[in-house]
């Protein structure tokens, strides 16, 4: 028993490493874009790789770890602990797509000052960092109080949408930089989504209801492991 | 042991109706935008709450039958259950959006014949198709068949993505259209993605190795599950 918590102490850490990674590339990709280096943009490409190849590790001691977990509790954590897995390489694949769209924008001049991008990464950010804070202390309070910010991120990126709809109309010479500012500002807001998702399986994880679909109903069995394999 | 297989059963059975679900959305969306026909449209919307739903009814069997699976090639069944159902909820989210767009396309002049969508379309849901077909009959081989045929629907919205941007230029007041045209591109690309991801999945099932990540080398671990609970 000792052993497996032992274990399952060493997976959360693994995902933290994940974490902490897809968030670097990120980081990384937007400086790419607001600082316009090249170089930024191709680390964010290289590490996608190693991102990937930690997914599967983590999916690969998740389902050996299913196989011993002796409560039920303890089966949730790790199935909760799958589903951050596959949003956090999902913010890896956006930090690369910004990346590649960084690149491009690098080439021609900068049509205006990035002031909305930076500061949707940093909302979408800030999300992940909390949702990933409430994981490891067990906070569900605090992780649901993360999902509505993604409404915030939303709303900017509709608006950035709507000015760089506008921009294209009166400057067509502009419309591929423009479309490459709308698709890294999607991808900003697919990253909040995936923050969100992720607070969400943590207030599912210590408060065993499901808020991923307001509006549903939760459902209610119980899921209680029979007994200690005895 | 027996009660347990109907269990599984009942629920392979339940990520099915998931699946002719997402897919039903899918062809209404199509439907919605290429008869321009509001009520289709409106229909998927309506109906994107019902696969939500499903996803977290799923989801809650899934963890439910993960504490009383006997065997480790059972969990490992489960959890790539739980994958499917995931990427199944996205192809919903997809349908909407699809759905959203063509509402708005449908208030102004059609800007030519659809042709390229419902070809994207189509190979998408059978991509589908053959994924989740494979998934029920173990073929693992004709999943991995499946995984490739991503790469044409990345090539159709990538072809129509260019031609859409140059057209833009040519006839600024089509740019709110061919906007809404390239969103809706993507997000079939996107489906055709989600197939190619449940395909894999079924790869990694019945062959217990990791195709998602090509290029990374797949961990080699064996899960087996101590003893049945003895």
């Amino acid at each position: 028993m000792q052993h497996f918590e032992q274990d399952l102490d060493a997976f959360k850490q693994e995902l933290l490493t994940m974490a902490s990674r897809a968030r670097t590339a990120v980081t990384k990709a937007m400086r790419a874009l607001v600082e316009r280096e090249d170089a930024a943009a191709e680390d964010v490409k290289r590490e996608d790789d190693a991102i990937d190849q930690l997914e599967m590790d983590i999916d690969e001691r998740a389902v050996g770890l299913l196989s011993k977990a002796p409560l039920a509790s303890q089966l949730r954590l790790i199935t909760v602990a799958m589903k951050i897995n596959t949003n956090l390489e999902r913010v890896g694949d956006e930090a690369t797509t910004i990346a590649r769209r960084a690149i491009e924008l690098n080439r021609e001049p900068q049509l205006k000052p990035y002031i909305d991008l930076p500061r949707m990464a940093g909302m979408a950010m800030e999300m992940m960092d909390e949702a990933l804070d409430s994981f490891v202390r067990g906070e569900p309070a605090r992780a649901a109080a993360v999902v509505p910010r993604d409404k915030q991120v939303d709303e900017l990126n509709r608006q950035l949408h709507r000015e760089l709809s506008s921009y294209m109309v009166e400057r067509p010479d502009t419309i591929s930089r423009c479309l490459n500012l709308m698709v890294i500002s999607k991808s900003l807001e697919r990253i909040a989504d995936h923050a969100a998702n992720i607070a969400e399986e943590v207030v599912y994880l210590y408060e065993a209801r499901d808020i991923r679909h307001p509006g549903a109903t939760a459902p209610a069995e119980e899921t209680g492991r029979p007994s200690p394999r005895a």
